[in-house]
């Protein structure tokens, strides 16, 4: 399995690095094939790790992962390519937050959201959001936060979602941690939940938390 | 202390029983002084238990709870008078919810919610956010959900806050249960939590769940 990770950021970094210690093959995309914090990631990082523009990563991998700013995302998977992401599981795992005036604001949101978007504009690519409601060293390293916390995966296709619940698997979240909330429409409940998470990260000043649901019955 | 809780739909019915039970006086306030189903609540829920106008239980009350719907909520309070809610705490347990072809919408989101447009409109009133994460058979009885989770509670008043968490208190939530957001623009977080709520209500088929923000350090 060879996984593209578009976007530079810590979170396409931290996953990047993440899958190479897993022993996969990946790709960290990004705008510029010679990005010079791609390309050192992936001389650090070793054999598995490599370096390349969005269509590069996208065009050698069987999954791909989106991690830019989902407010890039449409213009950063155009860049890889359709004919890239042409039935190939694609994570999603942005949030479309900016901020203004130091305060957060999401856009699209409620009636929309980032995921939708990008299953809407690459109709033949499996896109699962997951992953965007926790901060990136939890992403890959759950056990930083204590207690069964859970992850949401939402899309409309299963198979790509139990494809997605594996690799959360890989990453130390047990499968019945991973909560499957639907269809891709389910996303915008999961974006939506950035404010909250980022008022709790205001408020403990670390972004090592996470939400567990508790249900009677 | 004598409470109005305006509104006498499942929410309005549920918070006023319970606080019956407490021992407090309450009047259950209506759009009209003679609504059936609060002279009915009124009549079986005892002597402590009144119904009335929403000027007649705000007038009566230290302390108002707003349990109508989000987007009929200033309308309520505007029929229960900003004469009556002056100085008073008021706990805003709503949320800003309809339903279009059967799908769930929210309004306002994101750059306001309906705690702020009632402190902008009612500025003499004591508002907090509260209570509008749970189910009202939760809100009453925590205990229906297994684990420690939590409330939340905002608004720019801290002993207005102060107060609301000793309320929850009486109703089962122990203090280092209810998290403190902040101000009363942190409510748009919790109205914004909603989405995941009623996405999590249906796969699990019932409203006895709750979330817990569980922390590392």
């Amino acid at each position: 399995m060879r996984y593209a990770v578009l976007g530079t950021g810590e979170v396409g970094r931290t996953l990047a690095g993440r899958l190479v210690e897993l022993g996969y093959e990946v790709t960290l995309g990004s705008r510029t094939k010679d990005n010079p914090i791609a390309v050192e990631w992936a001389t650090a990082a070793g054999g598995r790790a490599h370096a390349g523009s969005f269509a590069d990563a996208a065009a050698a991998a069987d999954v791909a992962i989106n991690a830019v700013g989902g407010r890039v995302a449409l213009d950063a998977l155009r860049a890889a390519g359709a004919e890239h992401l042409h039935g190939k599981v694609l994570l999603d795992v942005c949030n479309p937050l900016a901020f203004e005036d130091g305060r957060l604001r999401l856009d699209p949101v409620e009636s929309d959201s980032v995921a939708e978007q990008i299953q809407r504009a690459f109709p033949h690519a499996r896109v699962v959001k997951t992953l965007n409601t926790v901060n990136c060293q939890v992403m890959v390293a759950p056990a930083r936060v204590p207690g069964d916390h859970n992850l949401f995966v939402c899309g409309d296709d299963d198979a790509a979602k139990q494809q997605a619940t594996e690799l959360l698997g890989e990453f130390g979240w047990p499968p019945d941690r991973v909560l499957d909330l639907g269809g891709i429409r389910s996303a915008r409940a999961v974006e939506m939940l950035l404010p909250l998470w980022f008022n709790l990260f205001q408020k403990f000043g670390h972004a090592d938390f996470n939400f567990e649901v508790h249900r009677g019955h």
